[in-house]
This record gives structure tokens, sequence and C-alpha cells, in this order.
């Protein structure tokens, strides 16, 4: 099975946008055993467009398209995949996405107009939903296999995980290792990652670092079998730095420690201001672990809602241990949360402090951290959860190396 | 002018790695006024490699190529570019490059047998030195112009930079347009896109919704004339809906005008637990405007920290502009601040209220979202930031449509 990758949207070839779905998919396609032989990117023209496809169509198995399914007249990828196909004449309006569409825009009457051409398919094609956003996807059929996918990468890889079923010549199972603390490289250097099936391979994300185990085998029992092979492997490598196997992301997985007990978190946050919170909140059910949180980004309000003294600021700085500990202290007066956790930091440094207090035992860390304002944010509220999961589990000793 | 970019580089093609080299040199060749009109990804392949590169040889001004030139076998470009040249009789060992392998490896007491062919060129080729790495890169003239770099992307970025002159023949400018409030079918719908210079192009991103104006001219003046132009059409179609043309974040805006006039900021976030005074934290200098806000996820804490009380909780529901109006009111008690911004609502309904209480002037907004819990939550905060921008501008209107 061999695949073509096509990416539509003039600001790919003008530079604005990194095309990462590409890279998504042609990482997928790898574990369900389809090779991708070449990757493309096209702006939105019409006749460069038809002429790359045209050409392509039954070189490969699957053309997968992302970009130009909009609303707009420069979206022309399901027009030229039409055309390509010959089946002009063939198109209709889908009712099921007509329907999506007029549910979508209830409220916003003018634009359901030019949203409509978003709803016509050819007859004869299987319709992606796009619970996402307002452009469907589909299958098309002609020599090669079409698959047009939108865009924007929260809607593409939805579709693809959730809407897209490929033809498996065998079974497919993949797991994912959530870890803690470690970097991609650290991670990866404890791990053993030559095998071939299962495949064990890194990747960092935003929420952290992963690894992603893949098992390839006729039968459903088999791949599992090699999972479990996989997943005792990384167990073993990873220790007491894996956070889970579990489909969740850590923020989940920590709801779910503090939610099992009946307990509750409160976060006091300076250098990641809210991100922690936010972060939490992102889970559905973080209402019964969360009722509060506070921002305190001068040494005023660290005073006035922390109790913070001034003394200690002055003293040591604001960016200290001992801030960090009175602003432990001082959130939990507050709160009366089980878990308070707090963070102070020069993000423009890379220099952070990201403090636990878990039901009276104090957890105090400095981190010196690399990257932009962002990132170093990003670090540390991603610390900050895996700091917090590792110590309610009772799996964090000192001599941990990260 | 007109260029393909090729990265070449099986990592690519099974998801390994994302390809950033090109978008770094597509961004760079569009401000030469060089038009990239494709780009493409081939796997270590040399007869897939020179199919796509003998087939492109003079349909391009420039053909950029990345990856592919190490030392070992399965570095393929330089072999495969020459033969497409048919220049395979003209190698010669270059000795610059031969002495900078001797230098390189000296100090690194490594084998540099394998890496001898990283010094053999056509003899007319134009080397580009890599003082960043072993490879160097090169200048290959035939019916196109090839332009070999490495494939790191630090290699990449100081050869592309440094050693590479490329003939500039146009001038291109572009200034971004930030919206406020508008969705990207709404803000297409409002402005005429149809124009070919300057060009119009609108795109959504995680911060809000955008029109980019591009122009291209022979000389600066005649790019910046072009651009006003563009920018003029944009101001007189968007008017009270447009945020800036600066190269700022909308939070940026915010604080910039916060600053100017001596004033704070506070929020009380339910829904959006802590998005929005994050977002503001990101910026720097954000601690000129923001010193404190609440994350009050809780009836509970609504009442504790923001005084909310419980009869119109239970009288309106929380989610409801009474609550709202409390939260606001309870947070200018505790912060004083100049403006105070309030969320409340239903992420899984995408039923929102977003408000703001400037120097005494209540605004106070329900909003129904499309999207996943993470999207509502999302354009929750951007609503708060673009409200905030255009009610302190005095822009804001009861008739404003969005």
């Amino acid at each position: 099975m061999q695949a073509l990758i096509c990416s539509v949207g003039t600001e790919i070839l003008l530079g604005n946008i990194v095309d990462t779905n590409s890279q998504y998919i042609a990482s997928h396609l790898k574990e369900m055993g389809i090779d991708v032989y070449k990757m493309v990117t096209v702006g939105d023209n019409f006749d460069r467009l038809y002429k790359v496809l045209s050409e392509a169509n039954g070189l490969y198995d699957y053309i997968f398209l992302t970009g130009g399914l909009g609303p707009t007249a420069d979206d022309i990828t399901k027009e030229v995949v039409v055309k390509v196909c010959g089946k002009e004449n063939e198109l209709v309006v889908d009712a099921d996405s007509m329907k999506a569409l007029e549910e979508y825009f209830e409220k916003k009457d003018r634009a359901i107009k030019i949203n409509k051409k978003q709803a016509i398919f050819p007859k004869s094609a299987t319709i992606l939903k796009n619970p996402k956003g307002t452009a469907p996807g589909c299958i098309i059929e002609s020599k090669s296999k079409f698959i047009l996918l939108p865009g924007p990468p929260h809607e593409m890889t939805y579709m693809f995980d959730n809407e897209l079923q490929l033809v498996k010549d065998s079974i497919i199972k993949t797991v994912t290792a959530k870890t803690a603390l470690l970097g991609e490289w650290d991670m990866a250097s404890r791990v053993d990652l030559t095998g071939s099936n299962p495949t064990i391979s890194p990747y960092a994300t935003d929420y952290g670092c992963i690894l992603r185990i893949t098992a390839k085998a006729e039968t459903e029992k088999d791949a599992d079998k090699l999972l479990e092979e996989g997943k005792k492997k990384v167990k073993e490598a990873l220790a007491k730095y894996l956070i889970t196997f579990e489909d969740k992301r850590k923020e989940e997985i920590l709801i779910d420690l503090l939610r099992k007990k009946n307990e509750t978190l409160a976060s006091a946050e300076s250098i990641t201001g809210g991100l922690i919170a936010s972060s939490i909140i992102d889970i559905p059910g973080a209402s019964d672990v969360i009722h509060e949180s506070y921002i305190t980004y001068s040494n005023e309000t660290k005073n006035k809602l922390l109790n913070v003294s001034y003394e200690t600021i002055e003293k040591y700085d604001v960016v200290s241990r001992q801030v960090l500990k009175e602003m432990l202290d001082g959130l939990y007066e507050k709160s009366k949360a089980n878990l308070c956790i707090a963070t102070t930091g020069y993000a423009h440094l890379g220099h952070v402090f990201v403090g636990i207090l878990y039901n009276g035992k104090y957890l105090l860390k400095e981190f010196q951290f690399n990257g932009d304002r962002n990132r170093v944010r990003l670090r540390a509220k991603n610390r900050a959860i895996d700091l917090s999961i590792i110590f309610i589990r009772g799996d964090y000793e000192e001599n941990l190396d990260f």
C-alpha cells in the first residue's frame, strides 16, 4: 500500500505556517503499514493542484489531501478532485452535511450562504463528519482513493482518528506512555527503541514527552500480546517516570488521583499566571477537585492574597524557595485544599520554582529551563502536574534525576 | 522568479520529524520576491528523487534541496543532482572543502574516510561553506539553478542566511490585520478578497481571525504604497472590528491601551479558568497592568472570593447575566482594577457569559459557541480580550453584529 500526502494552501508556500498535518498523517500511516512515497505542497491554485493530482491519480493507493475545504472561493481542493475524478455531473447536496451546517450556523444566518458549498459532494463519495468545524471531509474513489481532510490541525487529527476507516490487511494497535519530568532525549535514552514489532517511538508534545508503542499482527489477540510486551519494556525502563498508558492527559490522571481520595487542589500562580488551573479546568469533571485558584503576579498581591511577607521577598528575592513556601502556606490557609501548587520565576531567564504542599508535606523544586517565555511557562506547568502526580502516588524520591 | 523546495529524507516520510526547513526557506524567499510554486518531500531513494528533479529541471528558476548531503550511502542528493545536470564527468575534490573536513575531524578524532565524498563537487559548482557541520552545500547550474543545503535545521539556516546570495527582482511586503469578534467566514465576507496586488487573505488562528495583505513591487516605496491601499480597504471594510495592523498579539494591544492610561486589569474566571490571565501574562511587560486574578470554579468560591450571593445563583443559575455582574462587582471590590473581566459558562454546552466592568461601565454579553470544551474556552477568552479592547477604545456599540 502506497500513499501520497498533499497539503493545499498558499499560506504554507509563503512560509507563514509549518505543515504539521503531513507529519501526523505520515506517522499514523506508518503504523498502519501504508508507505508514504511522497509529500507535496501546492498553493490554492486550481491548475497547479489539478496537474499534481491528475498525474498522481493511479500511481498511489491513497492520496491524502489536507486543506482547501473552507467556504471561500480560494478553497478549491474538493472541486479539483471532483474534476480529476470526472465526477462533475454527480454533485449533490449531502443532506446530513447541510443539516450539520444549518445547526452550526443556526443563529448566524448570513454565514450559511457562503458555507453551503461545504455540503456539496459527488453522490458516490463517503462523507467524513467534522464535529470540530464546518468543513466535512470525504473519500472519493477513482484510480486512487482520494481522502480529503480539513486544514486546521485540530479538525484534521480528530477526523483522521475518528472518522476514517482505512483498509487494513493486518491489525495495528498502539498505546501511548505519558512520562513525567524527563526531556525527550533523556526519556529516549532510557528505553531500547530498536525493536521492530512492537515499535517504540519517542515524541515531544506540549503536554510533555510520550512514547508510542505500536504492534502489528494478524489477530487482535496477537497484537494485544505484542503490545503488552512493549508496555512491560517501557514500564521497566521508565519506572517512576511513567505516568500512564491510559489515553488520558496527565491533568486527567491528577484529577482521577484526587477524586478517588475525595481530595481537592488549588494553585497560586505567579510565572504560570493561570496555566496550571486552566490546564486542569480543561478536563471535564475538573469541578470535582478544583474550586479556586489565585494569580498573584506582583509582590503586593502575593502579600495581600497569600500573606507572603515583604521581609521574605526583600531578603530572598520574590523568585526564591522561601517565597514559594510562603505562597504555599498562604494558599493552604485560603483554600484548605489537600494539594496546593505554587509557582514563581523569571520567564525571560528560564529560572523557575515549582512547589507542592500535599496534606502537610512540602516539595520545593528549582528549575532552569531553556526556550522562550511561552515555552518556559509551559514547562513550569508540566513540571507542576508531573511532580503532583508522582508526589501523590508516593513515587517521589530525592534521587530522581531530571 | 519561481522556486521549488524539495526536502530529501525518509525520516520525514515516516513522520518521525516535521520538515521546518521548507517553511524557513519559503518565508525568506517570499521576502526576496521569489515565488514558491511547490514543495515536495522525497525519501532517500535515488530513482524517485531523480524523477522529481529531472521533471522539475527547467520548470523553475530555483530548485532548493535540503537534506541528503551526509557522508553515508543513503545520502544521495548531490549524486542525483549531478546526474540530472549531466555533470558526472566533471567531479573533482574541492580543496577548501577537503581542508575544512580535515580540520573538522582533527579535533573530533573520527575517521575522515567515509566523509570524503562530502568534498566532491562538479568543478563548475559554487561551494557553500558549512561552519556548523561537515556537509558543505553548493549551487549547481543547469536549466534550473539547484541549491543544495544540508538537512539539520541549524546548519541549513546558517548557510541560507550567511552563504547564499540570491538575486532579488522585486520587493514583497506583508502586513497582518487582527480582527475582533468576527469568525473567519464573517470576516472574509465583509472584505473584497479578489485583488491580485495587494492580495488579501483570511486566516483563522488560535488568537482570532486575521487578514494578511501582501504587496509586490519593484521598489520598497511602491510596495509600501500598495500596502497602504490594502490597509485602507481592510480598514474601511472592518471598521470597528479591526484591532490592529501592528505585529502584535491582541493581548499586547490591550496591555498597551491600559499602560498608556496607567490603568490595571484583573480577571475573575470560571469557565475560562485562568486562560484570560494566562494569555495576558504571556506578554512581556504584563506585570505593568495585571497584578492579580481569581479562578472561581464553584458556587462556594464565587461567594467566598467574589461575594456573589447564593440567592442570585439559586434564582438565575450560576451561568447567568446576574451572576456575571456580581462577579464583576466582587472582583472590583477586591482588586480595584480599572478593567475587570469575568466569565461564567457551561463549556460542554458552549453557553458562555463574558463581562467587563471598565471604570464604572458594564458590558455583559452572552455567547453560544460551537466546538469542544477546549475551543469553547479559547473562544470565550478571545471574546473577552476583543470586547475589552473595543470597549476601552470607545468603539463598542449595541448594534455591533457578531
